[in-house]
């Protein structure tokens, strides 16, 4: 509710007094009180004051301002402020009033204005004002003093508006919950998380024995956000919190002349259905017009800040840590693959962290529990764990490992609780950065694998997907993955770096590539050469077997074609032309209605890089080497891309399952700062 | 996911066959099966078909399209197809492969494609598809054949897509709950309130053998909206209901040849926090490629759907009914009221409702029990009664008395139940229509009476803002009503129609004005003139008494400095000048430090076009006449106002309402449609 302009009221009577914030335009309304047989009026001002009379040229003609003025036709007085007062009540503004002959001065109502402002820098910084609330609205990590267009919020790199972060990380010192379940600054590390604001006051003497300074936020924000107010002294228990749930507001301590008051904003809810990200905080003056009465506003600034969104890194990130699981009891036991994925990370030198059996309970598929983002802001930027709610043996690993000192947290649940396999985050992927006709994404875009229409299909639950939609920046895209047995996009597709185009390339599986390879090796005379070679008990299957059986290959043809529809909304909503797409041979059966990979999923893939950890597909060998592969590799390696066929046949492969599944990723954030963005 | 791009593959062993819908372009994939040493191919088409080869003029030199094209650096074939088939399989598109000689073919490769479109109107209407999911998307009243943009909503005078109705009213035949509350169509005049969709299908002989054609919603719009299939008999059992709650898909029977389907869709919420009012509807059509293989989509039509936002009517629209109480019971009767509000209505001749004690339950305060508001869609419109969440005597009059057909109802409530007096209908109001610097509000702007920062402090309940805020077109403005005992914004503000300028003024209470006015009849010998003469028992007090009261002078001070505060945000967010407002002289006393009007509160007044229903304020009689109502006589006529001075002071005011609290109008809606907003 800010007023830059304000009614001021005199009277003939008795002079009426009035503090005003310099900026502020002062309505003087000298109709309220016109002395009997007064017709006409002159008004005068002080030095510090620009006095100017408003009318309208089609009832009044134009003269000098301080000649006289008919005492109608709308004709008003407007005061501006030049200069900050040295002593109250030290700028006068008098208002004469005569009698139809013009010349007789029948009676003078006076106005003492008071101003309340900062003399030394006004010159440099005209719109500067007395009550000032200042944050980074500019974005640039500092705080803007008196920046132009606080009170609203704009997207674009010419956009202004200050910026929150949750504070979900959990700086401590003490264990136990996010930061910003605490009311209460943690630590230092602590304070870095939260937006500085600076009040900056400047009043004459006297001034607030009849003011008060409030700073306030609606209670709509309340649980949005918290505000500490920074004492001077350096212990930590000196930063008082002094809005927030039930605070709604609060005075502001005043002694005269110039002061500073150092704030620190924390956010405490991210964008959401219900939530569009904004927050505003107010700082009002508020006058006690007398003894026991209320006091009113008289004055209001305004910042408004925006909760930084949630954020994904697409496959084409440098990735910085590698997350794999242990699992050596069962029958499924996956030292091999561990020690592959270590190979692996070594290459593409990225820290590699294994979760113990203990920490993963048997459960291996650490893509599906969790999804790494990071939030931004100009000051302040840290990693984010999104906890799917799928909940298995990995359910307590990211709030019990991941979460700490600047690795913010957060997550969703369904209130009934149930879920399905489509919540599971092998089934949540973001592409590259695109421009889809004309309008760039410069973060990528959301994937979301769902289900086709018809009751009872298996669709993301909705809290999950409302908050991946709340958060705007990277719009989602639905794909249909429900086709498949465990129905996750990362089942058919992948994207990989690439130097050229679009700086990356998509990876489809492809049953119908497969096919024709297959049959090219056939017609080469190598129809005996068989799948699943060296399996042991796996039963193996021959070129000439495979071709031969028609449910496969009607299988192949409806698996192909549900492929074929992703391919085309992934064409249209990412703008990609079909020379940004690679086939990837792979074959799949159905069980039930529902696809599931015959050898392991070779998109299924871990990419670091230009390394690549690829389920090995124990493909038909030829010449001494998997025909498979080698399709794979003359595809891949003209890209720059480095293939390593991980084995993960009994580790993952029959669990239904491939390297992406049993493998996480945190990777580099964007440098484009989302705000940046037009959404 | 409408996808008009589709990806077919072709073989050299077997012809492929598709079924295309016309509009689709296929893009035929010539890389799939090469066969051994081919270099080059050539493609050619029949007659019903336009071929086109893309490749990158970096790579590949130019030449005629039938001339043989080297099979690398991405040269891609895309087909359109010009006419519908007339009998399956009757397009052929053969691409041939040729060895590196160039002169030697090695194989071809054959597309048969039947193509779904609908001959006649082609010429006319080139976009024309075979399945073609049609609404009133141009807003005319009339389904539009085939739209361009079906599949996004905009706004403004150019803007497409179409509307539904909450189906909020009782229609009937019987009595019980609205119309929406009941799975099935209830009435002919129910039907109305439906928005009609068509679905034209044509399809060649057979083409249903192997496809389905299926019309679904997604599961989060399933409660929202209704679909009904109308079967072509005229009973109401015919229309079937084929869409809602847990229908999210309905197989559209089909038989060869043209077609057209005909289905109402239902609304069943307003837009809310969490709803954004759009709501999509598809068809599409699945291809069952083999025995026990679940189907797979080739088509996808989608046209969507914005819920009509509840709208208010501000003063100036033209009234059409007057309700008020009837209190006969009790220390308070109001026949006198009762009478002078029946001569208002007969004067402004409008219908007058008079709520009887049996219904009213004692309460008279009807106009804060509900708000008079409409919906509106091309094909229809009916006004709908905001109840509020006051609920005290008159709570079920609106359900029980008002909702009925073609009148919606519609209501919020908080779910902990806690409401305070600002939940209160009195204290929502809505401006004329307004230009704020150069941003238009053709509908005007809704205004919220609110409280000042502070805690504890009273908000009307956040259920009832969110939807308020939801309805988007009539963006509403927070005014500062908490310093009020009542604490409702027609307790200091109230537009009246006026012939020049913006078609309206706003008049404010003004403590200051009152007391300048009394001052100037003391100064001219009328200190002994008294308020309230002639109201028996209750006391007199005289101008010299009231203006000696400093404690009076005070409280004045505070209150007008508390509607200044209003004024300035009125005069910003509706870019109001001085001139567009009116100063009503009215005095206030504080309370526990909030205020009541001292004598019966002018703006409070009931609004019938030109005839105003003044609170008789019992003011100082001089020279026979009431000086106030004297005063505001001169302010009003000159509008062309009729100022009617009702006594409600023993029925209302020492209550602590008014005339404008004691009754309630529903008004014409606008002429102005707000989809043509662009908010």
């Amino acid at each position: 509710m800010t007023a830059r302009q304000r009614v001021i009221r005199v009277s003939t009577e008795r002079p009426t007094s009035a503090v005003c914030v310099l900026g502020t335009e002062i309505c003087v309304d000298i109709y309220g009180s016109i002395p009997k047989g007064a017709t006409s009026f002159r008004v005068r001002g002080t030095s510090g004051l620009q006095v100017y009379v408003s009318y309208n040229p089609k009832f009044v003609t134009a003269r000098e301002e301080t000649a006289k003025w008919p005492l109608d036709a709308g004709v008003e007085v407007i005061v501006t402020l030049k200069e900050p007062s040295r002593a109250v009540s030290d700028n006068k503004v008098r208002v004469s009033y005569y009698g139809p002959a013009g010349e007789t001065l029948i009676a003078n109502a006076w106005l003492y204005i008071t101003c309340m402002g900062v003399a030394q820098v006004l010159i440099m910084v005209p719109r500067i004002t007395a009550i000032s609330l200042d944050a980074d609205t500019s974005r640039t990590g500092l705080v803007a003093r008196n920046a132009a267009n606080k009170t609203k919020w704009t997207w674009g790199p010419n956009g202004e508006g200050a910026i929150l972060l949750v504070n979900c990380d959990r700086d401590g010192p003490s264990s136990g919950n996010m930061d910003n379940a605490y009311p209460y600054v943690r630590s230092y590390t602590d304070l870095q998380d939260l937006s500085l604001v600076i009040l900056h006051t400047h009043g004459p003497a006297g001034i607030y024995d009849s003011h008060t300074l409030l700073l306030h936020i609606s209670m709509f924000d309340a649980d949005k956000v918290r505000v500490f107010h920074a004492s001077g002294s350096s212990s930590l228990s000196s930063y008082e919190r002094v809005l927030g749930s039930e605070k709604l507001s609060y005075a502001v301590g005043q002694t005269d002349g110039e002061e500073q008051h150092t704030f620190y904003v924390e956010g405490l809810a991210f964008p959401d259905a219900n939530f569009n990200g904004l927050i505003s905080l107010h700082a009002t003056l508020l006058e006690r017009s007398g003894q026991n009465l209320p006091a009113t506003p008289v004055f209001t600034d305004t910042v408004v800040f925006r909760v930084a969104p949630w954020l994904m890194t697409p496959n084409t990130r440098k990735p910085i840590e590698v997350f794999v699981c242990s699992i050596k009891k069962g029958d499924f036991p996956n030292e091999k693959f561990l020690e592959a994925i270590k190979v692996l990370a070594k290459k593409a030198n990225c820290k590699l962290t294994i979760c113990p059996e203990i920490e993963n309970r048997g459960d291996r598929w650490i893509q599906d529990e969790m999804e790494f983002g990071y939030v931004e802001a100009p000051h302040k930027s840290f990693p984010v764990v999104f906890d799917s709610p799928r909940n298995r043996g990995l359910q307590h690993f990211p709030f019990k490992r991941i979460l700490g000192p600047d690795f913010g947290y957060v997550t969703r649940e369904p209130k009934n609780g149930r879920v399905s396999s489509l919540d599971s985050f092998g089934n949540l992927d973001i592409s590259p950065p695109v421009k889809v006709r004309g309008k760039e994404y410069p973060l990528g875009r959301i994937l979301i694998g769902s289900s086709f229409p018809g009751p009872g299909n298996r669709k993301m639950a909705k809290v999950v997907r409302d908050f991946l939609y709340a958060q705007k920046v990277q719009s989602p895209v639905e794909l249909y993955s429900d086709w498949l047995t465990v129905g996750h996009v990362d089942e058919f597709l992948s994207f990989v770096p690439a130097p050229d185009r679009k700086g990356f390339r998509l990876l489809l599986a492809s049953p119908l590539s497969c096919l024709n390879l297959f049959k090219e090796k056939q017609k080469e005379g190598y129809g005996d050469a068989a799948l699943f070679e060296g399996l042991g008990r796996w039963g193996t299957i021959t070129l000439d077997e495979l071709l031969a059986d028609t449910a496969l290959r009607h299988d192949s043809k409806y698996v192909q074609s549900c492929i074929d529809w992703n391919r085309n909304i992934l064409k249209r909503e990412l703008g990609l032309s079909e020379r940004d797409i690679i086939d990837i041979p792979q074959l799949f059966t159905l069980e039930e209605s529902r696809a599931t990979a015959l050898f392991p999923d070779m998109v299924n893939m871990v990419i670091l890089g230009k390394h690549l950890g690829i389920p090995k597909p124990f493909g038909p060998i030829i010449h001494g080497q998997c025909c498979l592969e080698a399709n794979v590799r003359s595809l891949l390696e003209p890209l720059g891309l480095a293939c390593n066929f991980i084995d993960n046949f009994f580790s993952y492969h029959v669990l239904l399952g491939e390297n992406h599944c049993g493998t996480n990723v945190r990777r580099a954030p964007f440098t484009f700062h989302w705000w940046n963005i037009t959404p």
